[in-house]
């Protein structure tokens, strides 16, 4: 048996070694592949802008000289098709180092996933993260808002929101990579909320804290538990868009017709829960306004309203026009 | 004009798309061998335990039955290449994730790079990145020490600190995914890092922090001059390995001879300054746990002290480790 044992171990050593250098010789040709890529877009893109000008040019100087009417409409058509082809095809297999948020933390690596597959499976894993995470979130805050002896607790939990957000807003760069159509303001937002964690960390205990902690955990609850809804609600729509095959490209536009068929039960609750959400933050950030009135040397309370009044306005603006585009409004 | 430039355009297009389609079906087989290579290695791995299992089996029954000495000894060679095949070189080509620290803030992600010219040069970035932040710590350490009336100058440093550790952290672990010797060590120095300057980030201004602060600023600045030098030598490290073709391994075994070769003058000024660093974060600890008796209810000492006493050893002792193995000792 050990004889067989043996020969068996020497014809996989064998196969394995075989698969070993033809992956080494297809990772070559991948490599040549994409750097001629890479060249080829970037001359396309210098022809394109080139066109651009001598089309304009000829527009400004009123000196269509021998081209044809025809032939502007022609050059204008192939102008657009040259353009999709490269932002459409070409781009989304070009590396893509994350933009600058990834590069703060990991310099230059790509980012950019090969198969469709693995992109969607990021994004559902970014969802799971969201949903697994709120509900810690909800006790922590429940225990901040009893537990007011000790500034530990809340200092432990805005140390993990801190490192929440970082977490999120990484996964965003690299959803955003690979054709996803997160808004640029929910990224804004959670770079805003990231900041606003650490001021709070900073701020000193005392009077001022006393009286403002009570409305910052209340509104940290709400959102966690809003979280809980908000990640359920882009669960099925993942799982809508996905059954009906078109997850796999994340750069699907949201405004056709089948990413419609998610707003279904969920969204009646989904709706009003943000929008009460909106007026606790403003709230929050009047709160924090008139606790800076009072205490003026505490620079986190303005900081801190500062922040959630613009995380607040935004937050309005965006839902209403993704409403809006949606045609719910 | 226009119309040659025209078809200009149209035969790149040509172009672009017959590469991008060649690319689309290297990617697909690209992506197959991959999960070829991933199952035979499990299969191969599987085999291995197996056969070890049967000769560990054997010798302890005492029955070699008829398989004679000769066998078994070839048995043990052949187990011997087989595991050498597959750390050596399966193993670096199937995809990692980075670990639990990649993983706390990006999920599943694979950052193992193709290519050694990839690799190299992320090593080359990590090492400018410390090259490049040492002097802006230097320079906020100085502030931290001189601007004592406000407690923001050192807040900013902390944070700015806490990120700095969790990039450095983050990149080590794409780093060791990708075949560095880094020493499990130094990566658990950053993590501590990370977690002194949240510590003394959350220090509460008072009688306790000013008695501490001037410790803490000096060592962080005589820490950030030490860097310069640490990354000075890096990088005339990894320039001789480079130009001795080994670098592109980043695992090369750093007992080699070639390793000993950048082992010149920046030495012998380093290890002196690195002798000073221990000795200075020994007294640093003890500093802490001064004022930690004196003001008993600041946690942030006691944690302080400790984190820096444990981060003080473990320096100590991997560094002589280190000297030692480089048999400069
Ligand atoms: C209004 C709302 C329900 C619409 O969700 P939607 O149908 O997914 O919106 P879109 O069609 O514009 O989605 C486009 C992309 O952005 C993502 N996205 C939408 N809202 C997001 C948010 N708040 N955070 C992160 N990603 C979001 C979607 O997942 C989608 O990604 P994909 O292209 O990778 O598939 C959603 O934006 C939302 O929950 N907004 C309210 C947030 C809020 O104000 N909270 C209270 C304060 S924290
Ligand atoms: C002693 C010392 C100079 C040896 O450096 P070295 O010759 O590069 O050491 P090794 O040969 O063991 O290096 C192995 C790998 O670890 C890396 N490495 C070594 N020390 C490191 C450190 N302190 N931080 C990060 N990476 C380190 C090397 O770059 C090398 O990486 P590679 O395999 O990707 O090429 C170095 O470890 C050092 O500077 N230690 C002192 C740190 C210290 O105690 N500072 C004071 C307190 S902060």
């Amino acid at each position: 048996p050990l004889g067989a044992e043996l020969n068996e171990l020497e014809r996989a050593n064998g196969e394995l070694e075989k698969t070993v250098n033809e992956y080494g010789s297809l990772i070559e040709r991948y490599t040549k592949l994409q750097q001629q890529l890479c060249q080829l877009a970037a001359k396309q893109q210098k022809r394109l802008v080139h066109l651009e000008r001598t089309l304009a040019n000829q527009r400004e100087t009123m000196r269509p000289r021998n081209n044809s009417p025809d032939l502007r409409q022609e050059t204008r058509a192939v102008l657009e098709r040259s353009r999709k082809l490269l932002r459409e095809r070409v781009e989304p297999l070009l590396p893509s180092d994350g933009g600058w948020f990834v590069r703060l933390f990991l310099g230059t690596i790509n980012v950019r996933f090969m198969d469709k597959r693995t992109r969607l499976s990021f994004k559902r894993e970014y969802e799971q993260f969201k949903q697994q995470t709120a509900p810690a979130l909800v006790i922590a805050s429940v225990v901040c808002l009893l537990w007011t002896s000790s500034r530990w607790p809340s200092l432990l939990l805005q140390m993990f929101i801190a490192y929440y957000y970082s977490a999120l807003a990484l996964r965003e760069s690299v959803l955003v990579a690979n054709g996803s159509n997160i808004r640029r303001w929910w990224r804004l937002h959670h770079y805003l909320s990231l900041v606003l964690a650490v001021v709070v960390l900073t701020w000193p205990d005392g009077e001022a804290y006393a009286e403002f902690r009570g409305e910052i955990h209340f509104l940290g609850l709400y959102l966690s538990l809003l979280q809980i809804l908000q990640a359920r609600y882009q669960m099925s729509r993942l799982y809508t868009l996905r059954s009906l095959g078109k997850a796999g490209e994340l750069d699907v536009a949201n405004t056709d017709s089948p990413a419609q068929l998610h707003w279904g039960a969920n969204m009646s609750l989904l709706l009003p829960a943000i929008l009460v959400a909106h007026a606790l933050q403003a709230w929050t950030a009047v709160r924090a306004f008139q606790v800076y009135f009072k205490y003026p040397r505490v620079a986190q309370a303005l900081l801190g309203g500062t922040i959630t009044l613009i995380t607040c306005i935004g937050n309005v603006v965006t839902t209403f026009r993704t409403l809006r585009e949606k045609a719910v409004l």
